[in-house]
């Protein structure tokens, strides 16, 4: 399966799309390799690409006062990525995106962006319940952070996602989880 | 400004409607008015409907196994409000929509929502940039969640949204930041 494929595959998931309508939007995205901790976005610099993650993943995160990495989000294969209003208002990001191992992703201009959302009906319905879907989750994490113990998030997170909590290191999880990696580590040895 | 009006000056902020949409848009919505403390939705039911606030407000909350009512989520006016995994996926609801106040909405159907996605894609644009708005606001609760103090983050809540503030119960702002009313009330105490 080649790059564009995969990407094509998902969105006929959830919208129909012609042929003509693949042409163009293959055309637009180019395939970009990302080593281990390279970023895609800085802090300070304003955010002009959609990331379409392949295979791999990146996290979003933001450096607090302290010098403290707090992850908000991960972006796993068939996952979008970019700072949302940054690209919405160009103003400088606060984030940081960064892969977390060596990631593809296909790359989408702000700009080709707009002409697709403009040219292809079908797209902007499947971005749509993108961003739906990227809303009910984090939704869902609120109350997870609101209503369960730190234990029974820890648990619904592991049950959840288990290829994933092999995959990122164990501070990265904490961060995410809002744990301290202590607390984690804690966690981890009471389960085992 | 008749009720339409103010959804079709709204959707104006954001993407060009023609005439012949204004139209279509108009014939699909249907104005309510909701009496304080009466339900738009209830746990156990399917969600079929978008709603669009006009005036008042709305809230979304799910009551958890102690009995608690979890504030999840406010709708004030220009905001729109679903269960939008409900009405995706068509499975019972986990949640609870009620007017907090006397409150007027433009309701859509599942159905019709459908049919205006498909006709007119300005209003898909919109409705895609209306995600994104509410999953970007999500995500900057869960960054002052896990970032800042509770204390700053009443403090952050009541300088940015101050007529909010003085709208909503404050038992309901407490739930809804995740403090207990009485830890809401020695802040309110000490602020004054």
């Amino acid at each position: 399966m080649n790059h564009h494929d995969q990407l094509l595959k998902h969105i006929s998931k959830f919208s129909a799309l012609t042929n003509e309508d693949e042409l163009l939007l293959t055309s637009k995205f180019r395939y970009k390799l990302v080593e281990k901790k390279d970023f895609l976005l800085q802090e300070g610099q304003v955010c002009n690409h959609y990331y379409f993650v392949l295979t791999g993943c990146l996290r979003f995160y933001k450096i607090i006062n302290t010098g403290f990495e707090q992850i908000l989000q991960f972006g796993i294969p068939n996952w979008w990525m970019s700072d949302y209003l940054s690209i919405n208002n160009q103003r400088p990001s606060g984030y940081y995106i960064q892969a977390v191992e060596k990631t593809e992703v296909l790359v989408l201009t702000r700009y080709d962006a707009d002409e697709l959302f403009n040219e292809i009906l079908a797209f902007n319905s499947y971005f749509r319940l993108m961003m739906q879907k990227a809303y009910t989750a984090s939704l869902k994490k609120i109350e997870l952070m609101l209503c369960e113990s730190a234990e029974d998030r820890y648990l619904q997170f592991t049950t959840g996602f288990p290829e994933f909590v092999q995959l990122i290191p164990q501070y990265m999880l904490a961060s995410f989880l809002g744990f301290t990696p202590q607390f984690l580590s804690g966690l981890r040895s009471k389960k085992l």
